[in-house]
């Protein structure tokens, strides 16, 4: 059965059947608009575009990794900025050959993550389309906390990660490599976990500015350091790469050449370090708190803000690709 | 210049730069997310894609009419709850190659089909893709109203539109056939232009559902027919094609053999009158009203809600294809 067979109409009531209701949602699918209670007086907002050979591959992750990592992105910008997420909307192009079941499995994907931070899918488009296309917005609640921008980091601020770094890099450069193994890594870049709760307990803590990781840590706190005016200084001896990561980088010295860009190791740095500075994907969230604040335990500082204009890794101007650019 | 000279982040940086700041944005584009004032309470939200070759095609309309149509389809899903749209996000996926002028246009129409109604683009998100999608989600406002659905349509109540019906269809009709007048028709296929006041008003005045005409009258009064448990009559005399209608179908006859589908003429229905019924992308709103409220001049009773399931025209079962389904 595809969803050529099912038809527009029989494609939504087969998703609609899998979407639980929300405590928010006045009024959910099935209407023309959804309809949310948002209490705060305010919303959060933010809309995302995965798509089919740019954000990922039929072969490489299945449709509950393609569902569930297409909220995360999504949902992750809430949290960064100090929110809940509370709805998701989801437009999905898909050809009408596509298997039903596979489109079934990208919804209950998109569910579980959803589920994760207390969101509910409350209302979608489908249509036909050459490859498969999500385009997932996400609605969430400030529930009185100020916003936390990327606009507010200050000289002496401290710079604070939670959630992982470079993992979703090293798992395609793993699958790129044909490799499977550190397996924990290819989960990640197939289905991230951001830690959504961190994002409303940095606002509660006091944090100046906070964004996710989706494009690389250098090029994504170079975006903190442009709204803020400020110069980010990351120290790499605090970003202390984990197990899998320097396994993985062994795998991939040992398994031959390593593809485009993947063996490029700017200013003597080693890969897993690479991977954490410039890997995108894993939506860590980064934030800048005045150095008075205690952080809890799986806040880790690796850098500080100091007067100037962009950022520096270990005092230098980083030599390699920042990040991510989708015309590039 | 294409979007893939300018980059990611340049093409961003294009757009944003035409985004005029709207009344009720706390903080706009250039964030993780974007916050927007609520004081009712609650938030209507809705999102729609558009796809080149599916939607529109770039030799039959302009960059502003399919950003103008892409803004204009998902504002009317806000209308039609009875709400007032304030805010739009827009996820743009495009060839590397597309010129940014193509998209600025584009832009420039989204902005202007929003200012139509007061609202403003306040996010998005940009990507690479093989062919040029849209996807654009809206915000509204009820301002203390209950949202009219689709539910609320009991047995007696009048049957009323507001809006052009068949107009987009014929204009399809039309550049399919290589003409291109009646050129108002053309240019409704290509912008449509639905009147976003009529959805607030209905709601003040009482109506007990309502809907936007996006796929057809018959399918989309069948949604109204299926969710409140009644049926749907619709009386053609009462629909009244125009003269564009009738000199378009007369320029059809002459110009030829017409094209698959545009000679259905199911129950010895005239053209106009099936466009009426068929043809959807107008959104004009389609609202029930119990028939002791006295309705402004604009809108126009076409039918009636009896006990029963469905839509019937003139009091038949309708033989044609009620409207538009992707995968069909």
């Amino acid at each position: 059965m595809t969803v050529g067979d099912l038809g527009e109409f029989g494609l939504i009531a087969a998703i609609a059947a899998r979407l639980p209701r929300g405590a928010r949602t006045v009024i959910g699918v099935g209407d023309d608009a959804a309809v949310l209670a948002t209490p705060d007086g305010r919303v959060v907002a933010t809309t995302d575009l995965l798509i089919e050979a740019r954000h990922f591959r039929r072969d490489w992750s299945g449709p509950a990794d393609i569902g569930g990592k297409a909220a995360a992105r999504n949902l992750a910008d809430v949290a960064a900025m100090g929110a809940t997420p509370i709805a998701l909307l989801v437009g999905l192009a898909t050809p009408a050959d596509l298997p039903v079941a596979w489109a079934q499995d990208l919804v209950s994907g998109i569910v579980a993550e959803c589920a994760r931070t207390g969101a509910t899918v409350v209302g979608g488009d489908v249509s036909s389309a050459d490859t498969i296309m999500l385009a997932a917005t996400a609605l969430g609640d400030l529930a009185g906390r100020e916003p936390v921008t990327r606009a507010g980091a200050r000289p002496g601020d401290l710079l604070a990660v939670t959630g992982v770094l470079g993992h979703s890099a090293a798992g395609l450069a793993l699958l790129r490599a044909g490799l499977a193994e550190p397996a924990a890594l290819v989960t990640a870049y197939r289905w991230p976990r951001p830690p959504y709760h961190a994002g409303p307990e940095a606002a509660a803590l006091g944090a100046t500015s906070m964004i996710d990781i989706s494009d690389g840590l250098v090029a994504d706190t170079g975006h903190v350091a442009e709204a803020s005016g400020v110069l980010v200084d990351i120290d790499t001896a605090r970003l202390a790469p984990g197990g899998d990561l320097l396994a993985a980088a062994a795998r991939l010295d040992a398994s031959g050449p390593a593809g485009p860009g993947d063996s490029a190791e700017p200013g003597g740095l080693s890969r897993p370090l690479v991977w954490m500075l410039t890997g995108g994907e894993d939506h860590a969230l980064v934030a800048t708190f005045p150095p008075v604040i205690v952080l809890p335990a799986h806040w880790t500082v690796i850098g500080q803000i100091r007067q100037g204009r962009g950022v520096r890794v270990d005092g230098q101007v980083f030599l390699g690709r920042p990040g991510w650019d989708h015309f590039i």
